[in-house]
């Protein structure tokens, strides 16, 4: 059986048709939210009234990401690449085109080379088309460059909370303008960093992306294996949490009064119980230091397979971002 | 560091403290709708008209279960015991008491000995309140015992479609024996079965509970890891699926024309993308079969820690349950 080939156990078919397949069965299972616009393009399965587009999309793998987040209040459009890559620049247009309702398209992606070039690539498709296209590039992983070169940093969870407010924006009917600001905006604002305790594995593949020693994780890894800050000894719940709002902190001073959203992400194997037990350390290192958490998340948003670890994501909020986060949205993943 | 004692990397304190540090980060993270009703009793935090009230508990590292159910048009309470341990009489006493008012309470448990103990020990101290309580237990594991022992049999993840249609049904204003009938008539119309690829280690545990050699699944595996019904070569998502409703159309006919709820459920560590996999073999076998999908449910509804496999879960519905399924509902976990 030639699905057979790694370490982990997995349930696959032929690895290669492992997106096509997952795609056909998530609008198969959800066709009242979701459905297939263009091949590798999820959308919107309700009517859509005329407002400025958002699009998002990236490398499959990370279900629920980016998928799950396609519906009213997020995004129009998804495009889906193969497993931690970039869709092609013909996929990301179409999603363009499926998000357009003659009133621009905001794209927001994770900011990686692949997914970067792709999307400039497409927006000069859909810009030759006549549709006006901006894109913002969430950097929200403090790990990976300083806060100096913000602009080359990766995006992980960020992704997540820069969605909600984007789309909310967009729902509200804003103009491309306003959106695309709500987006710079969002994004700047918003900080993560991770840890893991074990590595992926693809589909197909022989080996786990990466080695992971007993009693050792990984501080500051991406969410498709990339090298991180530093290895360290495997710290306590309490040790961890700290650990990681410590660094954040220290990137984006929250002050003594200010408001923030947070959202603490399963990599995948991580149970919810030990996500909450994160949770609990973030929110008491941030209450000790007065700021207020009026928003948060914990749970599976963004995988890496059967990745085991953790990512915190700060996200700084003023008035503007409280009313967008508490707009209605119905995603597959995401309902309020 | 006495947290780092087993083989599987963790992110726990104490282990000892993990269910209580559980339940504080998970009312604090959700304080719009859930907070502590007592120790170990988590309740809805929106004031409740009366109604039939409906609790539901059971061991806790489960989780989004069962805390994760409560909430408007689910349940009005839950209590949770130690990891993999019923919660105590007193404690099940106490979330009947917090969710009565005045108008019955109906306990919705998976059926294993220590809860079903343990809810009649409860019930017997809520009935001497003279609150009027109902037990229904939920039997849907196929694996556990045979079709005309079926009230022998285990609850897994059928739990969550019973406690949508009791939940819903007691949200309607239905009386207590309604709510009773709707339980007893869910349980009976649902069938499910899982397969397991690795074990589940508890925190502060030295080893995982069973082992799990390389190649090979469990089918019929419990949540807690209790012995399945055999152990077979590892297959591809398209015969594990397409195995897995076989024996649950073989256990519970579903003749031609029948409309079904279908949920596939990860057990942690499995990743959506085999979760969706896994849907779309049992969706295709059902539609040869003639057999109409009319919900689907994907993702992870109640876990065995960071255990990798999936159950499959198939309700057969008719018009009440078609419109009980479609009624609003607000959990932290399920929204609608």
């Amino acid at each position: 059986m030639d699905h057979i080939t790694g370490t982990i156990k997995k349930l696959v078919n032929d690895p290669e048709d492992a997106v096509d397949e997952l795609l056909e069965a998530f609008v198969s299972a959800h066709a009242d939210i979701v459905s297939m616009k263009a091949a590798r393009v999820v959308g919107r399965a309700d009517e859509v009234a005329p407002k400025v587009g958002l699009t998002i999309g990236g490398g499959s793998g990370h279900e629920p990401a980016m998928i799950g987040y396609v519906g009213a209040g997020l995004a129009d459009t998804a495009a889906a690449g193969n497993i931690f890559a970039a869709p092609s620049p013909g996929i990301i247009a179409d999603a363009i085109r499926a998000a357009d309702s003659g009133l621009g398209v905001v794209l927001v992606y994770g900011n990686y080379m692949g997914d970067v070039l792709n999307c400039r690539l497409a927006m000069q498709i859909a810009r030759a088309e006549g549709i006006d296209v901006r894109a913002v590039f969430v950097s929200d992983d403090v790990a990976s460059a300083s806060e100096t070169e913000w602009e080359r940093r990766r995006g992980i969870a960020g992704d997540i909370l820069v969605f909600k407010l984007v789309g909310a924006a967009a729902q509200r009917g804003m103009s491309l303008d306003e959106v695309e600001r709500v987006a710079l905006k969002a994004n700047r604002r918003t900080r993560s960093i991770g840890v893991a305790l074990s590595s992926p594995e693809l589909p197909g593949a022989s080996a786990p992306t990466f080695d992971s020693p007993a009693g050792v994780m990984e501080v500051g890894l991406g969410v498709h294996g990339e090298s991180g800050i530093r290895r360290e000894p495997l710290g306590s719940a309490d040790e961890v949490g700290r650990m990681l709002t410590e660094r954040l902190l220290a990137d984006s001073p929250a002050p003594p009064g200010s408001k923030v959203a947070v959202l603490v992400n399963g990599l995948g194997a991580t149970p919810p119980l030990e996500q909450y037990l994160i949770y609990r350390a973030v929110r008491s290192l941030l209450l000790e230091r007065e700021v207020e958490v009026v928003r948060s998340y914990v749970g599976e948003y963004i995988t890496s397979l059967q990745m085991a670890g953790v990512s915190v994501t700060v996200t700084v909020l003023d008035e503007e971002f409280i009313g967008l986060l508490a707009e209605p949205a119905r995603s597959v993943r995401f309902v309020e």
